[in-house]
């Protein structure tokens, strides 16, 4: 527990020569979430915050909607090479009454019997699947304070300064107040454990908040926010196609190229604020 | 096909005003890849070079070592919401004999049955799968050669300049010769396109090359590199601690934070020739 870095050499080399020196790196440990005993799914994720991590995680991936549908989160045993629990297993009993997920969750989600495989069949997928649609959500926030938030999230990130090797989500509320950020060396870890820690603080759906991403806007994380009702979400890059087809089906706002005293606004404009001569 | 990038509008939002201007995103699909007509993974992708890219998965999981392993790939009929053909899943056809591959490849790579899952787990899988290990190879090259590689790559890059949203992977020899560049929205997919025209040009295994990627270096990609038998790993970013882990036991060179005129060898760094002064 705690291995969010490791040390070890590196040689450096630059201009001025070069030498060798202890460096810090980003921890990056499997970890393997059960339901019921039943192996769902192993991801590459920094350790810390795993229960949030398979809270999100199952949320996001609509096995759950809400806290009480998860009874249970506990390490098994699964001893490493030196016969200490690595933790790296992850149990998750339900609650009774809600269903197994599918084994194949990813294959589901991305494709449809009735459609083929496609754009389409993705955004439809996630429409079946969510709960709470941001499209009704009356958030509106202004340029001058999501101008802020890249600095915000950064300033929250306490390993990326010795690491550079990690990304980190946070979510903020209308007035740029963090609310919480996560970190991992998968983005969409950090954006799970956002969404686990904010299933756990019933704060799911995310009614009125901003979700803000270190790198880029892909579909898959478009659809994290989808699935607990963030209404805003932010990257500091570039986002992908589908994750903008995404954001504008669901009625949600997406940002892009947050970075200095600019952004774009690729989808929901209504929700972001600004003088007329901003 | 050919949907490398999308237009669409953007309200560009900066300190000089706001207006709405046509933009340019890097398209993402889904692709479905099949085996012997059988699902076996859907991976969201920018569409181009899908043969590669499923050359190169089935390189990098395990699934074959050489060209001959693999008889044919053809594009299924899978109809988008036009009725048109979305060229998104690919059917590939073992040759007789090569076994099909297990549907948990992820699962049994991460994991042992007897470890337990942990990091030392995720290296012995790679150690059972790889058939190339690059710990013999002779491979040298100098560290003003290595600097030039990351401009190499963004040169390369047709698409980046327009979107800034996708990740390449490039191959170059030792004296810095770009072999082949790739981009895609997912990182691993950009090293799988790389990896499977390797392996399509009977380059595999990639003795005295050297594998540059435009983002961070995980576990993951210093995999697809060890399956491919490619002894040396460059990355503009930060190295987790497993990809360090696994790059010193396979006996890769593992290069990070390679921008400017500087750079980290987190191991192998007897392939990295440098004058003293330099």
């Amino acid at each position: 527990m705690g291995r969010v870095t490791v040390r070890r050499p590196v040689l450096r080399i630059a201009a001025n020569g070069k030498r060798t020196r202890p460096d810090t790196l980003a921890a990056e440990e499997p970890l393997e979430i059960r339901v019921n005993g039943k192996p769902l799914s192993v991801t590459m994720r920094t350790p810390g915050h795993d229960v949030e991590l398979a809270h999100g995680f199952l949320l996001t991936e609509g096995v759950i909607t809400d806290r009480e549908q998860l009874a249970t989160a506990r390490y098994c045993d699964s001893p490493g090479p030196d016969g200490r629990n690595t933790y790296n297993v992850l149990d998750i009993a339900l609650a009774p009454g809600v269903p197994m997920p599918d084994a194949s969750v990813e294959r589901n989600f991305y494709t449809t019997s009735s459609c083929g495989v496609c754009g389409k069949a993705a955004l439809d997928s996630v429409k079946l699947r969510t709960q709470h649609s941001p499209a009704s959500d009356p958030l509106s926030i202004d340029a001058e304070t999501l101008i802020g938030l890249p600095d915000a999230l950064r300033a929250a990130q306490r390993v990326f300064d010795s690491t550079g090797g990690l990304h980190a989500a946070g979510l903020f509320d209308s007035r740029g107040e963090l609310l919480v950020a996560r970190e991992d060396v998968g983005r969409h870890n950090a954006v799970d454990k956002v969404m686990g820690w904010a299933l756990m603080e019933r704060r799911v759906p995310l009614t009125g908040c901003v979700l803000m991403v270190s790198g880029r806007a892909s579909f898959e994380l478009v659809q994290k926010a989808a699935m607990a009702g963030v209404p805003m979400l932010s990257a500091v890059s570039a986002p992908s196609s589908l994750a903008a087809d995404l954001a504008e089906e669901q009625g949600m706002t997406l940002i892009g190229f947050l970075r200095g005293s600019s952004m774009n606004v690729y989808t929901g404009q209504e929700r972001v604020a600004s003088v007329e001569s901003a």
